[in-house]
């Protein structure tokens, strides 16, 4: 199997928020992800700041490496914006106004009873000869220009939702007939929970050198690790057939530590298992603080199954809501397998569902002890006649401790819901 | 005023994940972020695959241009790790082993009861003449490589926490020694909430049109609008005073809709507020289900301050645990003005807290209607004798809707703690 030739773009993000390290490049994932759907592959990304000679050096090297070049940023009205100035260098063209887009701002502004602000004038500018891009949720249309001695480059805001809107409605189109991509990338994911990166590799290290002519990466994340297969040859069927048969073989091995062959939240899956057996959750969180109720209820119909959530980040609310008893507190603790069991409980009965998960545990930095350190986390699950606790001790500060207990909790839920939790 | 020469570097990451949109890259973020805090200047950021040439040739180009990069991903113990051998590469030199990083490996899983897999051990492996990073959290060490020829280049694994903790430890001390920054970036926020960009940017217009020597760039978020002045100029103490100047006029200029002069999440402003005043705050949450709690207990020492959190996602939830009646739910719905008062008045006495936010609305994407179309959101904010309530219709996905409803609560809890929310 030789690889097969796959359409290339390059993707330049621009704003000196991203160099400065204020604001995270989420756009150049979301695109990159939403291309490589669609069988296109994004050679390299580069990021520059709001500098009309540096855009312009960039965005030609990225033209001359590949032809087709997607920048997000620098569309604002402010005078910092400056993508469209380095385009029209590039090209070699003068900025013109499109009257076309000043009646669709001027109409959208009166609709709401407000002139439209003169600054936002500039957003109806774009090099001679470039296709403006209705821009539904933003006043920064996006700009494709075209020509044979440079390619094709495509201006994006930087509001993703307003950039989003944009790729679906139009750059997608254009891409699909400009590039015509074969085969939409084959590329599938085992995602794992609870077990380290290297012990992985060990279990399935016969498997992974038998995958050729698939390429399987390892993904690790702070709360688990996915693997991924891809294959680059040119017979679609035969690479689904190569996938198939090494997640098959990946899936066996691993067993209950895979939660997903997708890419799809922990969260989201848990959900799914309740939906089908039609149970509904409850929750008791302490060091979470909410973490785990929201994530449970980031999908749509979350309704059908999360009743109700309890942060109870103090013990007087761990007692007034959950009932969790005085004498347990003043012997155990707060963070003790007593306490999380008795918040498991009384969640569970305070909101009437069939099943609750608590978590009480001391994500710092403060509040640890030489007996129970920071990271200290109990956690419990009741479902049915049994509750089951656990307690991991977790590495990192806050934010990752409390990340991975919401993890934990959730793949402990997992396993108790699909019966692999004994004790 | 001219510009100071400041020390630049330059950043690459490294990993296909990246290219494929798998995975968001927060790396370059924090590195820049803390860079810019020590007054290095990022230059560029390039994310490449991980293909042994392609990485050789864009840190060679990197090099080139400013003679220090920093390099996240691919030093991992699988086979798809391969920073290393372009470094290699690049500087022409043979991959050697580290005898005494393999010794540190081995006695760590001894501890843990475990032999070392042996993976690991190309983990111990740098190009000759390199200096190991000592890696206190994970197996993969940092390596750092000089010459005349090419300049400096480190590279760091992937993994957030263990790059964070090697950048604090080794990185910055060399580059603090090596490019000698004169002075940290005089770089200041203004952080507001509830004004669109272009509203911004006229109200603001003289004083952005007078700020020089100082820049202005606008920042829009889907929940609000920074605002940040630069100095660039050779004194440090003349850019205090001007950025003072300007941050002030500012300020007066926009009075109650700038939340924060730092780059703090408004959870955190509201937190302080509360501490200030010595009050506990219970929220309610239905359509954000526990993210607004979530954010109240990303900081330490939320404890003080977070009594209770309820997550009522459906109607029986409202009723049970917050007491609001059945003839609000009857006649007005549950995403209405009078169930948002009674969930903020109900949690308020159920934690026995002295101030309640509630948030009730329709995240989507289903459960719209022509007279609550999705986007309707309502909050209320019961603080002493007056329940404060409020309805917005947000635009956006579910996820934003999420987020700006959590973002307004928020919003409005800090107005009615600063006393300018008035009915």
């Amino acid at each position: 199997v030789t690889p097969a030739p796959r359409p290339v773009v390059e993707l330049v993000s621009i704003g000196n928020e991203l160099l400065l390290g204020e604001t995270t490049d989420t756009n150049a994932t979301w695109i990159a992800a939403r291309l490589a759907a669609e069988g296109i592959s994004v050679l390299r990304k580069t990021t520059v700041g709001d500098d009309v000679a540096t855009i312009r050096d960039v965005l030609d090297a990225a033209l001359r490496r590949c032809r087709t070049a997607i920048c997000t940023g620098g569309l604002g009205p402010t005078p910092d914006d400056l993508t469209r100035h380095a385009l029209a260098a590039l090209y070699r063209r003068p900025l013109v106004v499109d009257d076309g887009w000043l009646d669709v701002l001027g109409e959208r502004y009166a609709r709401r009873g407000m002139p439209m602000p003169a600054i936002n004038r500039v957003q109806a500018e774009h090099p001679e000869g470039a296709t403006l891009l209705p821009n539904a949720r933003g006043t920064a249309p996006g700009i494709a220009l075209d020509d044979d001695a440079h390619g094709l480059t495509i201006l994006l805001p930087g509001v993703p939702a307003e950039m989003r809107g944009l790729v679906e409605a139009h750059v997608l189109p254009m891409l699909r007939q400009r590039l015509r991509p074969a085969a939409p990338l084959e590329s599938r994911i085992v995602r794992t929970a609870g077990v380290s990166e290297a012990l992985l590799a060990e279990r399935i290290a016969d498997i992974a050198a038998d995958v050729a002519p698939l390429a399987l990466a390892f993904l690790p994340h702070g709360t688990g690790v996915d693997l991924r297969l891809t294959y680059a040859g040119t017979s679609a069927e035969a690479g689904r057939a190569l996938l198939d048969r090494a997640i098959g073989r990946l899936c066996e091995r691993l067993g209950d530590d895979v939660f997903a062959l997708e890419v799809v939240d922990l969260a989201a899956v848990v959900g799914g298992m309740l939906r089908e057996r039609g149970l509904t959750l409850a929750l008791a969180e302490s060091c979470t603080g909410g973490l785990v109720a929201k994530r449970m209820t980031d999908a749509a119909g979350a309704s059908d199954y999360v009743g109700a959530g309890f942060v109870t980040y103090d013990n007087a609310a761990k007692r007034s809501m959950l009932g969790v008893s005085a004498a347990t507190l003043e012997t155990h603790g707060a963070v003790s397998e007593a306490c999380a069991r008795e918040m498991a409980e009384g969640a569970r009965r305070a909101a009437g569902a069939d099943v609750a998960v608590s978590i009480t545990g001391i994500a710092g930095p403060g509040g640890g002890s030489d007996a129970k350190p920071v990271g200290t986390v109990w956690m419990a699950v009741a479902l049915g006649a049994v509750t089951h606790a656990r307690r991991i001790i977790f590495p990192g500060g806050r934010a990752e401790i409390r990340e991975r207990s919401a993890q934990a909790a959730l793949d402990m839920l997992r396993r108790a819901l699909s019966g692999a939790l004994h004790g």
